[in-house]
């Protein structure tokens, strides 16, 4: 679970972007300040809950005094109809509170949704799936957790954590081999090293470079199988590209270690979650 | 086209975001400081653009004197494969900016696409297409400007700007009538004021009330057209609740004048860009 | 009463502005962090308090655990020697919150008790008295709060919350025709329109695009009197220019719907409001 | 003139305050984004100007390409009707910055003409015009200046550059002494301390401390003079309390060596200057 | 002490440069949420303690609830191996919360103890020892307040409070007197004046000119102890340049008031202070 | 080099820190706004250049027309006396500008000086210097950057960016292997690993875990050796504690790949730069 310190900025931020200048002009007008009322946030689809605590701080910062009891915590499976938390308080922080929350809750109980079908496709095999940083603009710590909410794992949090080797940096070095060798001039020993290839060819060529991981860029199944044989074990295998749920199985039977997939980020459908006042 | 008072920080933070506190580790590593590139911004999937003018900033930030020439701006359709914009500047910026370009830019033209998939589905109709407040928190004011690019219309910015009386607010205030006339004493004369009713009846209510505009919630396109038929002019009709491509038509044929569809922010699919070095 | 995510920042934005780097050099210097005191914030003239909750959040924040009754909350008159509220904490807290509480309270209860004035001229008549943008850099949502504590009502917030055709804009657009189409064209079903005119000919021209307001800028009572009779009831009727405690009256009498006055917020004198300790 | 460092933030959020999530609805919408104008930034009543600069970067900030020609710059006087600066760039900026532009410039121009009148009305005398810590939340740079191109001085900034020791200080302390010698002690060499007293009394047991300053707080004339005799240049006089127009004369010819006066920060009237497009 | 207003912001960023965008890695994977820890904050040298509030804030800040016992506060000694505080809350705040935590303590007592050993060494003497604006960018406030636990006092704490005329500004003015009447004329009657002289020809030119203070630079102590005799009282003296534990004692004996240090801002040695858990 | 995004907040607070709100009072009363100058940026000590572009930033802030010319970039040494750049430009933004550039810039060179020491001190061993967390709040970014300019190499920039398992987490966990397999569990396969041990039987323990790295902490020379010798290349080799001038040569000859030293960025002593108008 991020910290409160990354979320909280996020949460008044989008609070603040609901409330404007004027505030909520409906709620104020008609709602008496010490009016109080019971909510419950409820799936009204089936999927996996994440970003709650999140979700909650929204109320909680406009009621201090909220109280809340979470049934369907972060990581935990939700049903169609089902309650995730009953919250007591104001009527007016529920109300004004509601969207904001909601629009949270739902992306990122969105994300772990999709996640998770993606992981229960390649149960049994030992591929895991992982996202990558096509994330949406100010939310990647949060969309990062919940792909790990949804059984994922998380690649790169951003351009400073790991080195990855694309086709544009291997031209501008001439070649595989010196572009790994200027980044581990550069790089400390804590930091890891992945490549991109896009054909068995390069894969060969990589081979003896003992970098860390290699991203197989759009391989079809069969292929893939021979780069896994190739690989042999001496690097994590990281497949990419046109992974769907039809496709994703036969891409880790192909034997990946890792399957990194963008939509689930950045495409995925929000989970529908309201709140019954 | 939002200004760039309000785009510019999404785009550093997001870019800050990216570069965490070490930097672009490969292509620093790789690129030299000096080495120039050209690249064009291609759709890989048809649709419409939207958030260039941000997208772009990206890159001018990190490379003041990138010189960019747009060939399909905001509001425009691009086929798949078609160049978007060029660039030509140091191939550390344009490297680097990549991601946060491309996920501002497919993001938003994605909204803008979904919007006008229904936009076309109701064409010939009185109806408009528009948004809602359910949108990624920190992108508001982004993702209802795609919205508009879609063709679509741009109900509520926030809380503040207009008076949406819902079921919630009905129930506290003790019925539809008090409810519009606590808010109509807070407000200003420049606040127009809508109510949501889910039955006719309750319609039947409204009708002497002089609201500027009722949300028909969840009623199926014959209830529509009676509710159409109840308001003759005196109010904007407004149809929310189940809009899908294939449900808008028969809700617009219905004669409603506005129809608010939630997924186009929040869970339309980004559309596929990439970048070409 | 704006939320305190509005007012917080600004009040402590504005005690940092008065601690500095070095904090309050004579309190800290002289008094002991353990001594404790009472303190009554007292109304030097008659007036209406605006903004006590702001004031209030100044000392909370130096001293958590001050106790505070209120004895003149926001919207109440007070009478010259009136205790508004009455505070027991720390004398540090006390000595070093005491002018950032007061300028603000001094400024807002200023702006509500100019607009009451104004407000009490109308008694009788069927003029609200409203607020412009002619508000304070950084202040504006707690500025158009304390106007609607004096009694008066707000006009538009921002740029953004609703239109407004001014002089310049119909030159450029060639009309007021087109101006207002171009307007419509552009904005959602929830944004009003208002525009300004300058003789009885241009409101002449105005009649038919039922439009949501009409801004007679700068007429005479008399002319006044004969445009509200031309709008006969078909568009809120908006006086501006030269109100004054003086000219109040009659303009309202001619029968607008509203009086908008700039000065009510940039130039309303402070209220006189002290803190003995 | 302060540092753009400290000016250009407070005119961004302004402008931010301004267009909100959805931007200058009107000027969008009707101007073309390719229309230019020229504009004159005029007096509408005769004054002094301050804050120009920081009014024309809200211009600059819209249009950097803004062309700008000042006629009367900060600290000079401008008579009705004059002009102040020309401007000529796009229309949408002129249109769209003006209001911000102006709430700032009449708002500091008019703290420049009080105390200029203030200024004016000591002329001759010793006495020179100070500000107070009276000032607008967020705005105590540009207000001090302000009052320093009207041909005040300026008293403290905040809490943290000066000593100012008053009657609550000295009750803490025990007495005049102990508050100044404590205060000593904690304070570095570059520090100036001033003492409040309110009697003749308090004066002279303040004598031979040593202190850089006096206040005499709310004496009349005679008693001032009395106290001017008494200090004998041992220390910097100041007078403070009901100085008006009417009274601020016979203060200064008391002999004081300051007259500080809160009104000129928190209570001047606006100037009144226009935007003529 | 600094305000929290002034040191929470600069913790919470230290916080947040340390957890970046994924958090403690280590600590959240291993460390179950509810595990609960003793922790020491222990000297492993002995020496002054300063910046504990803002030190132990970070702990707070990570767990509200973690109950501290302070043992030797700011401004105490501390043996070699001694207990500056005892802090018992969860687990992982404890071990997330240490590096920043001491990373504040360990610089900031290091401040205290190289001015505690300089304001030694000078012991009997008239000299006190004052620190420099050579401070760490975004430290200021937190290293000027452990100069002073250290036993020193405070020069300026930026350009702002109060004026000191070095030789480039003599320079441009054409001469000391010039430059001292045109910075006299600008400021307000609570800022001092300082200017620095090489020689004790440019001393004797500065004796009538009545500043405050005068800046000995780079004079060796018999040099200093003519300066001093020549000043006789008119205004503080100060010594800077080549100040080290060997010399200050010499320098301090010539009979200088004050003693400029800037390495015991910028260079000072941390304190080694280490968290057992 | 960091980018401008991560390095421009930091100098604009600093210079924002040092003009605080009345600005540069000596400056700004004495040096017309329209003198220029020129100014050697010049080492009093021989040392290498670190944070350059970071610091003449501060003058491109003050006065963006400055002309630059660079002679000592980043990386660079400098002899005593020499001059690192010339800046051409007014003489306002110089002197203003000056304390916050060399701040930075003998702060930033002193931490590549020192590292630069260590580094020729372990000339011809295998042993590369590393950094650590123990950075100044706030510029963590920047001093790692001066410590690869000093030829050292940097190990984890955050607690997020890979994971090092310390004594107080095997505690907790029970032991080092369930430490170990807790942790690769939440991480992704981009995230190295490195164990903490004090001895050669903890060693022992870690050595079929297959970690990254193993941090060998407090060793002497000989256990060192012995260390070097069990692990036999199966993972990188750090040595920590105890590293001075003195010591790091023999550490370094035991045969560690790695010796991280806090020192060099908590308490290495300024390089002393100065400025000469």
């Amino acid at each position: 679970m991020p910290s409160p310190l990354i979320y909280e900025p996020i949460v008044r931020a989008a609070l603040l972007e609901d409330l404007g200048r004027a505030g909520d002009l409906t709620t104020d007008s008609i709602v008496p300040a010490d009016a109080t009322a019971t909510a419950r946030i409820v799936a009204r689809k089936e999927g996996r809950v994440a970003g709650l605590e999140a979700a909650l701080s929204a109320f909680r910062i406009l009621d201090p005094a909220m109280a809340i009891a979470v049934e369907a915590p972060d990581g935990h499976d939700v049903a169609a109809g089902g309650t995730i938390a009953t919250l007591r308080g104001t009527a007016r922080a529920l109300l004004t509170g509601e969207r904001t929350a909601l629009n949270l809750l739902g992306k990122l109980s969105g994300i772990a949704t999709s996640t998770r079908a993606l992981v229960r496709a390649v149960e049994g095999t030992n591929a895991r799936i992982v996202c990558t940083r096509k994330t949406t603009p100010g939310l990647r710590a949060l969309e990062k957790h919940a792909v790990r909410l949804g059984g994922g794992a998380n690649h790169r949090f951003g351009l400073d954590d790991a080195v990855l080797i694309k086709d544009n940096h291997i031209a501008i070095a001439g070649g595989i081999r010196p572009a790994v060798e200027r980044a581990r001039t550069a790089i400390g020993h804590m930091v890891k090293v992945e490549v991109e290839v896009d054909t068995l060819d390069q894969l060969q060529e990589l081979l003896d470079l003992r970098v860390d991981a290699v991203l197989l860029d759009n391989m079809d199944p069969p292929t893939l199988a021979r780069a896994v044989a190739l690989v042999d074990g001496r690097m994590v295998t990281e497949a990419s590209g046109n992974v769907t749920l039809a496709t994703v199985r036969p891409i880790a039977e192909a034997g990946v270690d890792m399957i990194s997939v963008g939509w689930i980020t950045h495409s995925a459908p929000n989970l529908d979650i309201g709140l019954d006042v």
